[in-house]
């Protein structure tokens, strides 16, 4: 990676919607908080609705391969109520996950100092979910026959593999391991989905047995979800399938602060393709282009992505900075989005 | 049905764990209930840990041969840590759900006056999930290749038919209809799952078309469980497929009293086959045979139970109980199963 050489090479998609606003000011605060000597190259690319309606495409192949030459990708969000649903979505952000092989999707959860939560109480909510990327019911397959009439049948298959989930398991040992409290969760919903549940359960509890140091549970989706609400608190971190990562962690994002501050990272680990940095949120048409959106999400994904490429420390100065921000803000004026942003990027600098 | 013979004959099966404390009390209360001139024909059914332990069996073709001669079923709650994940769920459950083609799995959520929520504030929670029961991923389709290897492949097929959606949608359009507020959500993920969620997206739509009353709205999975925590009381009714249905109930009943108050009936609206009411909670074998166990969700259960068979007001006079009931809990000592039994049957009878 040409981190080495001292330049930041990265690829920004702003996308549609609030995706510009927000990619902005998290470009205004990774250049505050990059070292002096790492020189940030950016390339814009321009994919999302603007483009489909234009061009038809969503991501060519060489798209694809340019985008290969960065050391990372910044999203902001894509998709718009002009365009079908699942085209975008299917045809360009799933189809950059599977083809940059982005295994681990990392969405951590942590409750800041002043932040307000739908719980009641104020949980000390600090845990982080790794959402294998590249299988599940996420991968396509499936199909429809007699579209359209009554006898329509429509399926969806999800596609486990032992390489794909072993590797991801692992890497959540490994993440707990290094943490405090050293505690994993596998959610699935192995007494339903038998077949894909035992394939995890099994991978878990071998790897588990390397780990002697990581205190395991096994939890039901459906009762994860309930926990989430009731003692966010026990969990450390959690590793689960596409799907499931898909909706509890947007649960998670909502009793931890709301998508405003939710981050996240589709990662490839072996470099071999860039990793990708984006906030949970979407691309919230009904505000975008009024500076009402919260940058937060963004700016905190940028901090994955610096310590993703080993910025450790740099990334810990925008977590800072972001704490700060947070617990400044009850009762203060909402700001703006690029106010929110300047705010950041003076705290960073300072 | 025998209803009209004014006899009600019920096959109750008590299951595992805390099944067996909940189910005396449901019974307790059904009799308390029941109009004079109706007798209570009771037969119980011994399925679950114990019996799969003894024969290997689970539910035979013989037990459903007798199970389909009476009017309805009450079930407590199957499952045991001593069989294995999956066994007793595929192998008595979801095979009774789908042999009797419950396909309307119906669960109310509502916030009772008094009762604790993990939610802040104390929204207004009255909402019902019409979850379909038959299709989907719970179809056991799919299957394991090199099972045990590294080159392990499982798969699981969530099949969706026309006839299956649309039976279950035109179930909760006429219950929206019939409430005050009027309201419909359909929950899915059609932006990834586009093959099923295209066909579910589209014959919602249509038969939206014959309720020009009835708003309609449409929600992702992972979006939806954001606003069951942040604003539960914009929902009325949610249709939804079969695994999203299960996990959404889930959150749902935590934020709305937790799953110790959580009804539920697997209902087939025909009356082909006699539909069955449970707790949704399951058998909590770490609190069975201590009296521990809120029988409120099988007390409720059994008023879903009442009001399927047209016992409207002995139904209400349930729900009343409840109520009253819970309101009363505030800061007294807690009771065990069997007095929260007979405080509710004395209500009732009251
Ligand atoms: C937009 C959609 C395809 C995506 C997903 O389901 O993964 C989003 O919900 C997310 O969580 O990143
Ligand atoms: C026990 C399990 C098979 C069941 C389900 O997944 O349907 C339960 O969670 C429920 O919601 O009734």
């Amino acid at each position: 990676m040409s981190v080495s050489s001292r330049i930041l090479s990265l690829a920004v998609i702003p996308g549609d919607g609030i995706g510009q606003e927000v990619v902005a000011q998290g470009l205004k605060v990774l250049t505050a908080a990059l070292p002096q000597d790492v020189k940030l190259e950016t390339k814009e690319y321009d994919f999302g609705a603007r483009r489909y309606h234009a061009t038809g495409e969503t991501l060519t192949d060489a798209d694809l391969e340019q985008l290969k030459q960065h050391d990372a990708i910044l999203l902001g969000a894509i998709g718009d109520p002009s365009v079908p649903s699942g085209v975008l979505e299917r045809g360009f952000l799933l189809k950059l996950r599977f083809a940059f092989d982005h295994h681990v999707n990392l969405r951590p959860s942590k409750l800041l100092p002043g932040v307000e939560t739908p719980l009641a109480g104020q949980p000390e909510i600090d845990f982080v979910v790794v959402r294998e990327g590249t299988e599940g019911p996420y991968t396509g397959n499936g199909g429809t026959i007699r579209k359209g009439t009554e006898h329509e049948v429509a399926t969806e298959v999800s596609v486990n593999t032992a390489f794909g989930v072993e590797r991801v398991v692992r890497d959540a040992f490994a993440r707990a391991q290094a943490r405090p409290r050293k505690k994993l969760a596998l959610i699935h919903k192995n007494n339903v989905l038998t077949f894909a549940g035992h394939l995890w359960t099994n991978v878990f509890n071998r790897v588990a047995a390397e780990y002697p140091e990581v205190t395991t549970e096994y939890m039901h989706v459906d009762a994860a979800t309930i926990y989430l609400v009731t003692q966010p608190e026990r969990f450390d971190v959690i590793v689960t399938d596409n799907l499931f990562g898909d909706i509890i962690t947007d649960l998670a994002a909502a009793v931890s602060g709301g998508i405003g501050v939710a981050a996240s990272g589709n990662i490839n680990p072996s470099g071999e393709f860039p990793s990708m940095f984006e906030p949970v949120h979407g691309s919230a048409p009904d505000i975008a282009g009024q500076g009402k959106a919260d940058p937060t999400a963004t700016v905190l994904s940028v901090a994955l992505l610096l310590r993703h490429l080993g910025h450790d420390a740099e990334a810990g100065r925008i977590e800072d900075a972001v704490s700060a921000d947070l617990a400044d803000r009850a009762g203060r004026p909402a700001r703006t989005t690029d106010e929110i942003g300047d705010a950041l990027a003076v705290r960073v600098a300072g």
